[in-house]
C-alpha cells in the first residue's frame, strides 16, 4: 500500500506515540488538580507549549494554546476578531475558513474574498486593494492544502499592517508548520496548526498568538489555557504532538530538499499525454496535484485505491459537501475540465523513492486504462 | 497508591485503549476521504455513535454528535439556543454552563439561576418559576460534579416543557453519563457527555440531541458530524470511547450498587468528630463530599497526597479560578466554614473496599493530625 494524501491525514508517529503512553497508563490525571501529580503535568503542558512555539516562533513575543484542532483555531482566530466593518480573506482558503467567513457575512460582517494567482497564491496586490480603515481582520493560508501554493505570509501581513495597523492578521498555517521552513514576523497576530497533520493524532491543534493581542476564548468554562481555552487538556494528545513535532523539525529542511526532488521526479515519470501539472514548482513539495483532463479525478481515486494507491481529490475535510469540482482549482482559472480530472497527491517525510516510481507507473496504467475505457 | 479524584478524572481504560490502537498503526486514515480505506472509517464512527447513544437513549428518537470535550458540548448546545428572551440554568453547574451563562447575561440574555436544595440538587419549584413564556432555554445538570446530588432531570424536563412547550431543555450529563441508571426522556432535548470522566481519553465529548431539533453547528467548517461539528474526527479517541464506555456499561448497575456500599462504609469509618458528611445518600455514589470543620481542604488535600491518597477539593476545572470557596457549597446552604474543610472524595469501578478502609484510615489519621497543629 502505497499513501498519497498525506495532506488529508498522516499515519501518526509510533514512536511519539509509545513516548507519549505514560499520560494514559500513569500520568492520567487532571492538570487543574491541586495534588502534586496533578499539577505537575502543569509543567508537562508548559514543555510542551514551548517545545511546539519555538520551532516556528519567538518565545519573547508569541504565545501557544492548545486546542481540539484545526478548524477549532482557525474559527476561534475569526470569530475572536472579525466583528466588525470588513474582513478579508482569500478564495484558496480550506472550509475551516471559508465557512466561518460565510457565517460572518450572515452576520452583517462585510466579508471580502481576494482572488488566487494561476498557481493558486493569493493575487496579494488585489488583497491590499481591499484592505482599508474598516478591515477588522485578514485570513490568508500559509500553503493551499489543495494545490500547494506557498503564500509568503509574513510578507503580506507587512504589507497589510503598511495600510492599515489595527487590522488583525490570521494565518491557516496546517499544511506549513512542521513542513515549511519558516518562522513567524512579528506582523503576524495568529497562526493555525494542527497535530495530525504532521505524525500528531487527531484532535489536537494550536493556535499562535501575538502575546500582546488579548483573545477571547471560544471554548468558556473551567479556564484551562489561561482563560483562552477551557475543557480539560488532552495530554496524552498533547504530549504525543509534542514528540511527533520533534521528530519532524529534527529533519524538515533534509526533508523539504528530498520531497521536492520526489515531486518533480514523480512529475517526470508521469505521462504528459494524461496529465497536466497544477502545482507549480515554488509550492510545497508534499503535494503534487495534477489533471487528468477528459477523466474524473474521482474514479482514478478508486482505480488507484484498488491497486493499492492511495490519493486525494482535493480537500478531504470538503468531500461532505458533494461539491462536483474543487472551487480553488477553478479559482486559479483551470476551467471544469481540469478541475474534473483534478487529483491530489501527496507526501511525508515517510515517503520512499520506490513509492514515487511505483506510483507513477500506476498512475500512468490506471490513467490509460481510463482513457481507454472513456473513448 | 490510593485514588479518590475519579470526579476530575479516571484512569483510561488500557484494554479499550489497546484495542482501538489499530485506528492509530493502521486505520489512521482521514474519515472524509473518499477511498474505501477512508470511508470505512465513517462505518466505524458510526457503530460508535449507535454503541454509546443506545445506552441512554432511543435511537429512533435521538441522535449522537462528537465534541472535544464536556465543556465543547455544554457550549454548544447554550450558544445555540439560548439566543433570545431569558435562559435558566442552577447555582450548581460546573464551569463549562456557569461561564457560557455568564456570556450570555454579557451579550444581553436575561438569566436566571435557580436555587439549590441543602443536599445541591435543584430547587424544581423555584426553577419552575423562573419559566415563563420568554424562555428559550434551561440547563440543568444531571449529576452534580462537587457534592454529587442527582437531579431528576426526566422529570424537570417535563415539567418545564408542561409550562412552555417551546423551551429548549440541556442536562449537562458529564457527571451522570456511564456512572448513573437512566435513559433519556423524550422531553430532554440535548445532554452532554465526556469520555474521560469513564474510563476514556481526554478530548473526546458528545452532545446528544434530540434528532427533529435543528442544531447549528458551533465549530464550522468542512461539514463533519453531518455539519454539527467540523475537524477531522477523532477516530482513535472515539473509538477507545466507545469501548471504553462498553465497559463501563456492562456492570453499571452492579458498580452501582457496590460502590453505594463502598460511600456509606467510608463514610461510617470516617471520623464524626472530624468530619461533616455534605453528599446526602440520594446522591451518585461515585461522590461522597464531606468537610473537615475548622480545618482547610487544600491543606488536607496536600497532607493526604504525601501518604498516597489522592482526593479532590471540589471541581478540579474551577481551580484555576483561584476562588477559595466552592460556590456550590455555599449555595447549599452550608457556611464559609463548612466551605472551607470541604474535600470530595470520587470512585471508579476499579475501587476496592481495601482503598475504601484504608483511605478512610488516612483520612482520619490526616485529620487528627492537622487539628492537632491547628490547636
Amino acid at each position: 500500500m502505497i499513501y498519497f494524501d498525506n495532506a488529508a491525514t498522516t499515519k501518526p508517529s509510533k514512536t511519539a506515540f509509545d513516548r507519549a503512553g505514560e499520560y494514559v497508563t500513569e500520568k492520567f490525571y487532571n492538570p487543574s488538580a491541586l495534588y502534586v501529580e496533578g499539577y505537575a503535568l502543569q509543567g508537562e503542558l508548559k514543555k510542551a507549549r514551548s517545545a511546539l512555539l519555538s520551532k516556528v516562533a519567538d518565545e519573547a513575543a508569541f504565545e501557544w494554546i492548545f486546542t481540539s484542532c484545526g478548524t477549532e483555531s482557525d474559527n476561534q482566530a475569526i470569530f475572536a476578531f472579525a466583528r466588525r466593518g470588513n474582513a478579508i480573506t482569500t478564495a484558496g482558503e480550506h472550509s475551516a475558513v471559508s465557512a466561518a467567513f460565510a457565517e460572518l457575512k450572515n452576520r452583517g460582517i462585510d466579508t471580502r474574498i481576494a482572488p488566487l494567482n494561476a498557481d493558486g497564491s493569493v493575487n496579494v496586490e488585489k488583497l491590499l486593494d481591499f484592505v482599508d480603515e474598516k478591515t477588522s481582520f485578514v485570513s490568508v493560508m500559509h500553503v493551499n492544502n489543495e494545490i500547494g501554493a506557498i503564500n509568503d505570509v509574513n510578507a503580506i501581513a507587512k504589507l497589510v499592517k503598511a495600510k492599515n495597523p489595527r487590522t488583525i492578521f490570521h494565518v491557516d498555517g496546517v499544511q506549513g508548520y512542521g513542513k515549511i521552513p519558516f518562522r513567524l514576523a512579528k506582523e503576524i497576530d495568529l497562526y493555525s496548526v494542527s497535530a495530525h497533520k504532521i505524525g500528531g493524532l487527531k484532535g489536537v491543534g494550536g493556535l499562535i498568538k501575538r502575546k500582546s493581542l488579548v483573545l477571547p476564548p471560544y471554548i468558556i468554562g473551567g479556564g484551562q489555557e489561561s482563560g483562552r481555552r477551557s475543557g480539560t487538556e488532552n495530554v496524552f494528545g498533547i504530549k504525543q504532538f509534542e514528540y511527533a513535532a520533534e521528530e519532524k523539525f529534527k529533519t524538515l529542511k533534509a526533508d523539504y530538499e528530498r520531497l521536492t526532488k520526489y515531486r518533480e521526479k514523480l512529475w517526470g515519470l508521469l505521462d504528459k499525454e494524461l496529465y497536466t501539472r497544477l502545482s507549480q514548482e515554488s509550492g510545497t513539495p508534499y503535494i503534487l496535484s495534477v489533471s487528468a483532463r477528459g477523466l474524473r479525478g474521482e474514479v482514478l481515486l478508486h482505480m488507484a485505491d484498488d491497486k493499492g494507491l492511495i490519493i486525494g481529490t482535493g480537500s478531504a475535510c470538503s468531500s461532505n459537501a458533494k461539491n462536483r469540482y474543487s472551487k480553488v482549482i477553478l479559482a486559479c482559472g483551470f476551467d471544469e475540465k481540469i478541475a474534473d480530472g483534478f487529483i491530489r497527491i501527496s507526501f511525508s517525510p515517510a515517503t520512499t523513492e520506490n513509492e514515487i516510481e511505483e506510483g507513477a507507473r500506476l498512475l500512468n496504467e490506471i490513467g490509460k486504462d481510463l482513457a481507454r475505457r472513456m473513448k
